[in-house]
């Protein structure tokens, strides 16, 4: 009895070491943390706090110049989040790493929201439920460099018969203002790589899906040229699920990080900066009409307006009837957002 | 009989000679205009291109530098329209004047999204519809002179059992970068007085409605500093509610112009052009996420999105966290916009 109260303590001891590597004090914070260490709700906090610590170093020692803003909030209604933005760097123009960690009680209708697939028991009344994730979008200046965006995310809810729901969602995918082939192989292989140690069936599904979901239906195109999105996913098992979405995480920086690093310095024109920015008003167009998790979170009161808005570009452009010139490597990018390619094959 | 053949070709040529001072020629061609001359489908067509060509010629004489384009185009399902857009000028950044005339069947889905109030006695099937109308926002480069939008429409659909419904709806408002109190005045008391001589209870009621409907809800802020804004109106009488729509739709240039010609050459900083590009980020959220004509437009198979997002303006930009100081000019239009004033009393 000793020596296992002696490991417990060894084990509290060893989470508050984890959580110092944090941005900020976890919502739940360390002690909770510790208590819900084997609870798939305290992991899976553990991972997406780790997540956005490992992607918010790896993204400041990238830029050299700003450091990022932290801010911690709470909800009133149950939980909180901490908000990381970079603004006007040297590298990023805007880099967002939320983390929320939210509970209460939700309107049947806001949780069918929530869900792609997925019917409830009981469409009236409230419903318990836990929701947390860590989501990103990451706007560099450099017209050459692709802006990035993922999302890992968690929920649980409880019926009014007392039946549990549990589910995973996210992915990530990449928006380039021009087409380089070599990044993305490199940015879908990596994705590839990390869904094949669970399921060579995984990459395929979703990044399709991903393709998919990214679609600007009035323009006819998708917002990038994607990677993986998921949504409602609670099988094979939570254990499996969990791992599977660890190593999306774990993917995140080394997707990333290398085509940053390769085109940060590239020498880019007037013009090209100006395609740039008319490709972030089509970031924006998607954001606000489509997004379901942007509208959702608009639509949620309580929510915090500043991180959801997050993933808007810190500048973007509408140009009336712009089109590229045939041939051009403007035409180029558009063709590929039109008819998605395979990357990896 | 003589004399009156005579007297309906004189009528036609005064008709033809009308259509030359329009933008390009009218939807419907101008021997089907003079055949609808006493319909309301003809006269507010006359009116709509009327109101386009008198907008377009104020504003590219108050620009001094760039001209209108204008494109011409078809709706392949019935109809089409005129869309007129001065882009990137000395005085206007974005400006955009659309005419369009549609007509065909709809499901009864999305006329039931065009009315706000009314219900259709049948849900399912086509339902014959003709909508028209004439739109326009006007984003200057100064941060001193206003944004404007203003938009009068005419619906007529005909349901299943022969039942005919038709109504009017429309508006100008204004959205300032900065609060000007003469300005404010001038702008409502002139939409007012063209309010006033159908029926003193009109202003009152549509610039409370003008209020409600450009809110943003996510920001508990409104877009602009309002105006008036009315849909589903069909009452008194077509004929009335027509003689009103004239009133509003002639109103539209001196509310505006005077307010252009007092602050084109007003100096500003590069602050104020920051806190104009932030606002212009505000215009874009509303019209994304809330405005029904742009959902509308957006949904609606067969639309010309380049018309529908003509109303963006050519560059936005967001912050994270932005904060005016307190007592500054910035905090002094955001408690406006807050809170709405009474600006004629």
């Amino acid at each position: 009895a000793a020596a296992e109260q002696e490991q417990e303590e060894e084990e509290e001891q060893e989470m508050r070491r984890r959580c110092q590597r944090f941005m900020a004090p976890p919502v739940s914070g360390p002690r909770e943390l510790w208590r819900r260490r084997r609870d798939m709700r305290g992991r899976m906090e553990l991972l997406i706090m780790e997540t956005q610590a490992e992607v918010c170093r790896a993204l400041a020692a990238l830029d050299g110049g700003a450091a990022f803003t932290v801010n911690t909030w709470e909800r009133k209604e149950g939980g909180g989040g901490i908000s990381c933005v970079l603004q006007d760097g040297q590298v990023f123009e805007k880099a967002g790493v939320n983390v929320s960690v939210v509970f209460g009680q939700l309107s049947a209708e806001a949780v069918q929201q929530m869900k792609s697939r997925k019917t409830l028991k009981d469409k009236d009344g409230k419903v318990p439920f836990c929701a947390m994730g860590v989501s990103s979008v990451i706007h560099p200046k450099n017209p050459h460099v692709p802006t990035v965006h993922f999302n890992y995310r968690y929920f649980e809810i409880e019926e009014a018969d007392g039946t549990k729901q549990w589910w995973f969602g996210g992915g990530t995918d990449l928006t380039p203002t021009y087409l380089n082939k070599e990044d993305a192989v490199h940015f879908h292989k990596t994705l590839k790589e990390a869904c094949d140690k669970h399921d060579p069936k995984l990459y395929p599904k979703y990044k399709k899906w991903c393709d998919d979901y990214f679609y600007i239906k009035h323009r006819g195109e998708r917002r990038g040229i994607g990677g993986i999105f998921f949504d409602d996913v609670d099988s094979p098992s939570k254990e499996e699920v969990f791992q599977f979405v660890q190593s999306c995480a774990k993917a995140i920086v080394p997707c990333y990080v290398p085509i940053v690093k390769k085109h940060r310095h590239d020498p880019f024109t007037p013009e090209e900066k100006l395609w740039q920015q008319l490709r972030r008003g089509r970031y924006v167009e998607f954001n606000l009409v489509y997004d379901r998790g942007t509208k959702f979170g608009l639509a949620t009161p309580g929510s915090r307006i500043e991180s959801i808005l997050m993933s808007l570009p810190l500048t973007a452009r509408w140009e009336y009837m712009h089109t590229p010139p045939e041939n051009s490597r403007e035409a180029e990018i558009l063709e590929v957002l039109r008819n998605p390619k395979d990357w990896v094959h």
